[in-house]
């Protein structure tokens, strides 16, 4: 039976209706509202020949046994940011969902092999400032020395908020016990960004996320006062940095999907009379390829040296953050592009900037590919956000699709044997 | 008798030990350490044939009584900024003391004109920030309205802080009667900047003022996710201003005396993972010309518009606020640089960046020039401003041989019936 993908659209929009307020979703994770909305989940599958349980961080997993034990995971996350919008995570579970309920119809309850639904905890880290929660303690990356010292803005501890929500934070590495059996994940998403709708494409395969090279870019010179300093004695610190600003522009060009950010400037003393003498910047850059980035980022480094120099100025970098680049199973790509192909007649191949769960599922080994949907003017992550009600239905038809070829290609792979 | 320059050191070193700190000097107007510094200037007036009163203002006046009520003045301002330095305006008033001391000794206390020096009350502004409050109450170009509502960081009003100095603020423009019979005003101070020990000449001759443009600039364009959102579609208005933080540059570069300096940069949203949506940058501009002041702000504003344009953003000015070049007199420019060339043997003429007292006695309509004195590395307004003794030396002697052509010519104006 094909899946009902308007019945999508109207569980999101109950779902919306239940936990948005004027300003938008407010799913934030281990709030109230949150756990309204995964009590809603839980009242949908009423009916259904499905289990239901929480593993040890907190993932909600609905099972629907098969024949085989091996698992195909359909996945994404019903929590959201404060004033967030109404797609983003809980597409990729209401439509997981829809395919469950196909499912079960087509196979009269019992399929070859077994699929499960996840809805990961905490996917936004909007409240304690850890995104990925669930999936990277399933993914066993997760680190527990930095969660126990965590707390929100109120000085909310994360340990007891989770207490709050029946987990305990010295087990959540049990979660990694869910990744026994499993075979493949797939999850559908709203891409968050302005390159389908550029395309007038609805939908496009995820080739995997982009590793992020985070640093702090320190210059300094000579304050002064800039009615007494000649032009051509000053070190100008922001003139240096302004040079990088521009420049960090043409080495990301230089690579398809790149993209390198100066996000923020300070200057100091940063006032109207003062030549600036020391200017902070960050630089955030982004690629597929982990010798595009390494290399992005030492023609920044080399450039902010050369800079410098000109300017009379020292530089310094440290780094705030980093992640390789994480690429999905070529096969699973394959079968998603053929899946998009056949429901929506083009299709459109793109990295995915932001991270996702889909992340620490592939660095835990396990055959992973993402389908993202069309955004709005690329919003999300505010009330804006939005999807063409027409492209959320191809979505819906599409990941079904995906879901099929997937799990035929892993009773194939059971029938010749090559289960491990 | 030939001026004791050394004198004026020692002068200067009793005021630093008796009004600085650890910290510098802090001789910070309408405070007791300034009342300190003005008591003690007082007490070196002991024995001299000498007048003093203060005027409505607060400003100090000495007056040494001549044939003709016809005066030359010579000042500058005791007061400094907070952790100041111990030459930036008591330079100028002790060896304006020690020329008068000379002068009484070569007139038997009776010169053909009359001589003043004038110790301008809270040259900085550093506690209620308006600086060059005494000598725009003398020019008449202050405004009381604005000076009603000013408060010092701590909520002290102005009003309140001149009356324990026995000054009525209603009164401050009374000031202006100082202005009867004043023929030149002559005023010594140091660079506070690096031309004149760049060049290894030990004095200068002071061309005037310049003009000065200062704008707030906006550029805005749109806030974007740094992972999604894709080089070519971005409108990034950190783009657009580190354009023209760079092209300011040689717009100053093509005039000899020109600067423009980009002093504050301010990011929105300002995080590292987020384009930058709007930013917020400030402009000074100034030259002493000012067709060439008018032609830099308009290549400047036209600069910005192409850039905003080309990174798809809007930009916006507003002036902060604005002042003419003030060019001073011609022939005391020629006295300054025969003065200096006596005393100096090489001299170079230079405009002020920074303004001073001596503007707004320019702005009066009085004859007027400054000679500045070489500051190590440029410092000023900390307490590692300095000069090395032997220059300052020099400055006393020129200051002294300025001050004795400038009385000469105003005699030889008397007696030809130039004087009006």
């Amino acid at each position: 039976m094909p899946v009902d993908s308007l019945r999508v659209v109207s569980d999101l929009k109950e779902l919306r209706a239940l936990t948005a307020d004027e300003n938008g979703a407010q799913r934030v994770a281990w709030t109230s509202v949150w756990l309204d909305a995964r009590s809603w989940f839980q009242s949908r599958l009423k009916g259904l020949p499905l289990e239901h349980h929480y593993d040890a961080a907190g993932n909600s997993w609905t099972t629907l046994r098969g024949d085989s034990d091996r698992a195909l995971i359909l996945g994404s996350h019903l929590d959201s940011v404060p004033n967030g919008g109404w797609l983003d995570g809980c597409l990729g579970v209401l439509a997981g969902l829809e395919v469950l309920r196909g499912l079960v119809e087509d196979f009269d309850g019992r399929p070859p092999i077994t699929i499960r639904l996840v809805d990961w905890a905490d996917e936004e880290g909007a409240r304690f400032g850890r995104s990925l929660f669930g999936s990277s303690a399933f993914a066993g990356t997760h680190t527990i020395e930095a969660d126990r010292s965590r707390t929100d803005r109120d000085g909310v501890r994360l340990e007891d908020a989770l207490r709050s929500c029946q987990i305990n934070v010295e087990q959540i590495g049990e979660a990694t016990r869910e990744r026994r059996n499993a075979a493949a994940y797939l999850e559908l998403h709203i891409e968050q960004g302005p390159v389908l709708e550029s395309m007038g494409i609805p939908l496009g395969a995820v080739l995997g996320t982009k590793g992020v090279e985070r640093h702090a870019i320190a210059f300094h010179g000579q304050e002064a006062h800039s009615g007494s300093t000649p032009m051509s004695v000053r070190r100008d610190a922001l003139a240096a940095a302004a040079k990088l600003a521009l420049e960090i522009r043409p080495i990301a060009r230089k690579h398809p999907d790149a993209v390198a950010t100066m996000g923020s400037v300070k200057t100091f003393p940063g006032i109207v009379t003062a030549v600036v003498g020391r200017c902070e910047t960050t630089l955030d850059m982004r690629d597929l390829d982990a010798e595009v980035l390494a290399s992005m980022l030492a023609e920044a480094r080399t450039a902010s040296e050369r800079f410098a120099k000109e300017e009379g100025c020292t530089v310094d970098w440290s780094r705030i953050w980093s992640i390789e680049p994480i690429p999905f199973d070529a096969r699973l790509i394959e079968f998603c592009e053929e899946a998009i192909l056949e429901i929506a007649g083009t299709f459109h191949r793109l990295p995915s900037g932001p991270l996702h769960d889909a992340a620490e599922v592939a660095r835990a080994g396990i055959p992973t590919v993402m389908m993202f949907t069309q955004s709005v003017a690329g919003l999300s992550h505010n009330k804006a956000e939005d999807t063409k009600v027409e492209d959320l239905m191809l979505a819906v038809r599409a990941f079904d699709r995906l879901a099929g070829k997937t799990m035929k290609w892993l009773r194939d792979q059971e029938r010749n044997g090559q289960a491990s």
